[in-house]
């Protein structure tokens, strides 16, 4: 989007007089079934059934907890505001037919890709479901579950319930994510041609849009199981199981988010970047024409590779998140509270779904704040979008911080320890000032205003050589600080909750792990919001791509580049945040895996011991999955980018009008070798991921069956898990700063600095910036799924590790 | 070496008649203080001198264990075997007046440096020495110890002696593979224009010559003490230390070897790269000569680096492996023999010191099974020089299984498990066998006869981006089957030796860990003859250096190419060895560190828990640690390599006589640069391993104190440990693994695959190979020292974690 001088001065100037772009692109949209069922029912009886479903939830929701009642009412308001978002976006007009002919194009590709996709994934859940189900039924119960009741089949089923659900929910998220970008790409376009203001403002209430479905989605999701289970199970009634023990069976709703995430995740990144370096490689380094030429073969898949890789991944990477940080932090807060013996736990339960549906209010009053009304008549002179944002995010947080406060008084205060909520409290704020530092840190390791990437930059020239080894190092040596807060903020929250004064029967503090997942859920307590900054990136690269490609005038591209660039900073420090409340969210699940193992093997299991060899065998093991999951998702990458190159080079070869204008380059055929490529290549490292962890459990749990060592297989496999959480920090660390700090010193070169774009030294950037498009966007942001997916997928099967 | 062909065809052909080599090279070779005074001396007077040093050695060995009299004999006759193949190798000629100048040249920037870099470092060591000292002075010492009368005051003399004779060792063992290589790589260029079995058979036995010192010197230092410390200390008479508890004051001599070996190898792996990198990115990228072309300003500091780099680093590195290994297996087999209550532990103590003698034996016999006689008059066709060496490895390989057995038997066989030595007998054949597939897997992914290096040179036909896309990920893949053979192996190991027969008081299987100890021996058992391979490697490098230099004949540079290319092979494979010892060392060391935590705590220490945030966070630094230091070691390569750049473009510009060799390159400026800049950056990478561990375990130590939980510094400092010893045996093996990659990649390429030398593609290689130098001889190879220098270093200064 950058590279458009070279249009403009020289060498496609005589072609001006040319149709500008290709005629009849496809055109027919694909909606999902079972919304043209909805679509092609009489609006005032949907109305009727969707007020019956509010009605039955509602009900349910009273029948368990007010709690629950309040957090329904917020998610449905979120709902009816997010429809206004959306009614407001797509009453935007789509301009000229031009730009409406690419947006159709990009739509199909990837709505078309989505459907393939989600068909294979929604296979494999169901495959994995009934695998569940078997080791369900076969397992053997806990003496609490016995007591209460719940019955190897009713725990069964519950499991795969939930597991669907949380499959089935993170689905939509990914899908609402990609439906409502490749609609509102073309209105930013347009609304680009009139202000900048104007088009920033549609692509944040198009991100806020699948923002709050997400987040909201994930809290109502979680809601609706709890209260399902709550009468199903008939909780707390005598002879049932306790309330406290309830969150420990939504685990299955987070493994399905996180099964349905990672390889959303996977596809989608493979397929992104692999049409982004394949286009770039041959687009730009060989043929000198600009990124997102309607000449370069593969630019359509470029476009739709930004729908499906950021949008519909990285909207269920956040549902995941939030789905698996909430449930977490519910079991330790019904572990907590039944150590305590507190009289009403559900208080401690239910936070972390009160929080998140403050997120959404907070979130929301944040997304208004953006207004586009100043500049409507006059041109005004462009505003920097990220202080705009940035204003926004300040209002978000301050009334986050605010509810944050207001929730820990109302639900952790306690008899037994006044002061408690003030601990808690203050471990919320550990948690929000962990992210602001998290997003700072990452800004100062990829912005071109700090120094290490204006270094990178000069090392590019000396040769691509001295760029990689210097992006090497950057994106190696950005892990320390993150490490460092993350150490610094567990260690901190732990200790306010453990002096919180909460203590079991036998006088010990009990807090500490329910203060560090207070400080997750602080972490996450703006995820609404930074969700819609992190969408509004791929919505204004799309934007750009459509502007780029109907060609039209200097300044309408001058907003859309200004858009992208802010939007690259958001995604990077988005990842971030992921990549934080993915360590913090791990290390509680830990926990509760722990607690999951010793119920089952009727014996406590408190410790991990790495002096064992079998367990320093078993982290060893968690480490190395990382490496290699990480060489395949990169691997897979390049090798579907040769392929691309091939085929470019390929059209370019054999259809030479396409340079002048004269010929149409096939867009299908890229489209279709990346779909079918990413498709192939998103199996194997996410079957290494879902396989490994039950296959070295299962291998342990027989070796210590024969030697006579109980717990080895859980044992192996928590050292697997936590090993594999540390390296999966770290190289994700390494993989997603590396590949924004390349991307910006690109930038910063283009700007002009060391010779400008054309340079050797800009030539250098490039490769570095290709070789940063895996790391950053597929293997970096697949690494925060892995992690959460293992500890739900060790969780969901503790049974068979003894 | 292998880019000549531009010198041959052209665009250097016209000057041809113009002098072929600069004229006087500085010549003023420098020999270190005490060998001048030795060798001022009368040589009668040092005779007696050296006879009476030996006469007292004997004397305390024999009055320590008759064991100890073998160990020192054998260890004679190798450095009298080593003297014969000194003398030999420099009984050959010179070559040509060019040649020697050249090398001279080498020369004094190998020992200048040498000089600096050691005298920086023995400051360093100086200090540490006395902070050691200072902290034993104050420490609290353990029941057992006062009980034996060791006091606080010998207890602190012991470890600061041993710590500064193993880094005064580990010094010498470096000079001394230095001091070799540069006075044999010019008789091997000279040896190569007669015949190339003899040039192979001169690089053989001068590599053989520091093998034999390097390790010789590892098993005697370690004799010495043992037995000095013996005396001193009164062991096992009544009211002294038992001789089980013996071993334990050795440990500051593996601290001191590491100590030495990190520096050496940070020092010169910067060194060595950054020579390289940035002579080739100027003079093979730039201006398109070959390597080693005398016109090139930064040709010498190439060369220097080589020495400095490869030949006194790999010395020092491997000494300090040897060193480590047997040490903490003689505190495990100490430990075992206590615990079993075995009447005459000194077979178990004393085993890997036998182990290791007999090493030097049978590799003795592997260096002269490798003749040069066959070929003496006629000019025989060229025989593969691997093949020669592989036939060395196989009679060095079959001895040592004989010598291994023989040694259990004689040693391990004890009344109370009559079967036991069987069972170590077949660790050690485990180990062996680890050692092997170890090497046939480095070769597997670095190999062009294979299939994953081969896909790297074909991705490089899509540009430099996918070719380090591939390269990444060929090297995060290749981590796999390793960490799975460490694995199988550390588990087979400990299994055989659990099941030994060998039990404590209580009945319980004690024989594991030191199964696991006998392994990692046999994985070593050769470990003089891999040496020997590996510094023929770098002497083979530098004689065609030399050979280009001086401009000889094309048939002999063929001769110095082939023998550089089986060089760079046994390079790699030595890693790989390097890297699976170290990883088994650094586990064997750890056992010993919780032993001595627990003897100092006065309680058991049996568990490190990694569910405690405390413990997690000790880990989570752990891992980012390998990161930052890898990080600051390829950045300091990228950094002075941009130097190396500046300054070269600066000569060709300001003289452009050089072309044309009408004016002498500045070849002096490069070396200062290269030198001083190396320096500098080992100080910070070197710090931090040094510094950290130490920081964390005091910081956590005083909040153990003050949240009530002993032990807290000592269990996040061992967490701390393994998740850095795994997560650094994981980046050493994609770092090696991905520079051996792109280096053979690029060397496919240039035997004309794919388009052949000059071409796009062969570009792209060099990119990866000029990425994959830092990788493979700086950050990788320290990363093999820091591994267990941390084990050391945890173990020494264990006493301030409580």
């Amino acid at each position: 989007m950058m590279m458009d001088n070279d249009m403009e001065e020289g060498n496609v100037g005589s072609y001006q007089d040319r149709p500008r772009t290709f005629p009849s692109m496809r055109s027919k949209t694909y909606t999902p079934m079972i919304i043209r069922i909805f679509m092609g029912m009489n609006s005032r009886l949907l109305l009727v059934l969707l007020l019956c479903t509010l009605v039955a939830v509602f009900y349910i929701g009273a029948s368990t907890s007010p709690i629950i009642v309040l957090v329904f009412s917020i998610c449905t308001a979120s709902f009816i505001f997010a429809l206004y978002l959306t009614k407001w976006v797509l009453a935007k007009d789509e301009g000229p037919p031009e730009m409406a002919q690419i947006s159709d194009a990009i739509r199909d590709g990837a709505e078309g890709f989505f459907r393939t996709q989600y068909g294979t994934i929604s296979k494999m859940a169901t495959l994995l479901a009934f695998v569940i189900l078997c080791i369900y039924l076969f397992r053997s119960t806990t003496p609490q579950q016995e007591s209460s009741g719940l019955g190897r089949s009713t725990s069964a089923y519950v499991t795969v319930i939930a597991f669907l659900l949380g499959a089935l929910c993170s689905g939509i998220a990914g899908y609402v994510g990609m439906w409502v970008s490749v609609r509102a790409n073309v209105r930013v376009s347009s609304a680009a041609r009139r202000s900048a203001r104007e088009a920033l403002q549609v692509a944040v209430r198009a991100g806020g849009f699948s923002a709050l479905v997400v987040v909201g989605m994930a809290v109502i999701g979680v809601a609706i199981l709890y209260s399902t289970f709550y009468i199903w199970l008939e909780v707390d009634l005598p002879g049932s199981m306790k309330v406290t023990e309830l969150p420990l069976l939504l685990v299955g709703y987070g493994f399905g988010a996180s099964f349905v995430a990672l390889f959303a995740q996977l596809g989608g990144g493979i397929y992104t970047k692999a049409a982004d370096v394949g286009a770039d490689l041959v687009g730009k380094v060989e043929q000198g024409i600009p990124e997102d030429d309607p000449r370069n073969p593969a630019v359509i898949a470029d476009l739709v590779g930004d729908n499906v890789g950021d949008c519909a991944a990285r909207g269920a990477d956040l549902f995941e998140s939030i789905a698996a940080e909430v449930i977490s932090a519910m079991i330790l807060g019904g572990t907590m509270a039944k150590h305590c013996k507190i009289e009403d736990p559900s208080g401690f339960i239910l936070f972390p779904l009160v929080v998140h549906s403050f997120d959404l209010v907070v979130s929301s009053a944040g997304i208004l704040s953006i207004r586009g009304t100043r500049d409507s008549g006059l041109k005004t002179p462009i505003e920097d979008p990220m202080a705009i944002l940035q204003k926004g995010y300040s209002v978000t947080i301050f009334l986050a911080v605010l509810a944050f406060a207001g929730s820990t008084r109302w639900l952790l205060y306690t008899e037994q320890a006044p002061s408690a909520w003030l601990n808690f409290a203050l471990c919320g704020l550990v948690g929000i000032i962990t992210a602001y530092v998290f997003v700072w840190i990452t800004k100062y390791y990829t912005d071109y205003k700090h120094e290490p990437v204006r270094s990178l930059a000069l090392s590019s020239s000396t040769g691509h050589g001295t760029n990689i080894i210097a992006g090497v190092s950057l994106g190696l040596e950005s892990t320390a600080l993150p490490v460092l807060v993350i150490s610094v903020s567990v260690l901190s929250a732990f200790w306010l909750g453990h002096t919180s004064g909460l203590v079991d029967e036998n006088g010990h503090p009990t807090g500490g792990l329910f203060g560090t997942a207070v400080a997750t859920m602080g972490m996450l307590s703006t995820a609404a919001y930074v969700l819609t900054m992190d969408m509004f990136g791929p919505i204004a690269d799309n934007a750009g791509g459509i502007v780029e490609m109907s060609q039209q005038p200097e300044s309408v591209r001058e907003i859309t580049d200004l858009l992208d660039a802010v939007g690259n900073t958001t995604k990077a420090t988005t990842k971030g945040f992921a990549i934080g409340s993915a360590a913090l969210a791990s290390f509680l699940l830990f926990s509760a895996y722990m607690d999951e193992v010793a119920a089952f093997a009727h014996s406590p299991f408190k410790q991990v011991d790495i002096a064992i060899p079998e367990v320093f065998v078993g982290g060893l093991l968690g480490s190395m999955l990382i490496f290699l999951f990480s060489a395949w998702a990169c691997a897979a990458v390049g090798r579907t980018a040769q392929e691309v190159v091939n085929e470019v080079r390929r059209q370019f070869i054999e259809r030479p009008g396409i340079m002048e204008y004269k010929e149409k380059p096939d867009y299908g055929r890229c489209v279709a070798i990346v779909a079918s490529a990413s498709l192939r290549e998103m199996i194997k490292p996410g079957a290494l991921a879902i396989v490994s962890p039950i296959v070295v459990g299962v291998i342990f749990r027989f070796i210590g069956h024969h030697t006579g060592h109980p717990l080895l297989g859980a044992k192996v496999v928590a050292a697997m898990l936590m090993f594999a959480t540390v390296s999966g920090i770290l190289m994700a660390l390494f993989l997603n700063t590396a590949g924004g700090a390349w991307d910006n010193a690109k930038k910063f070169i283009e700007t002009g600095a060391l010779g400008g774009k054309g340079s050797d030294c800009h030539k250098a950037a490039v490769t570095g910036d290709t070789v940063g498009d895996p790391f950053k966007d597929t293997a970096g942001p697949s690494l925060h799924v892995l992690i959460k997916m293992l500890a739900t997928i060790t969780l969901v099967m503790a049974p068979i590790f003894l």
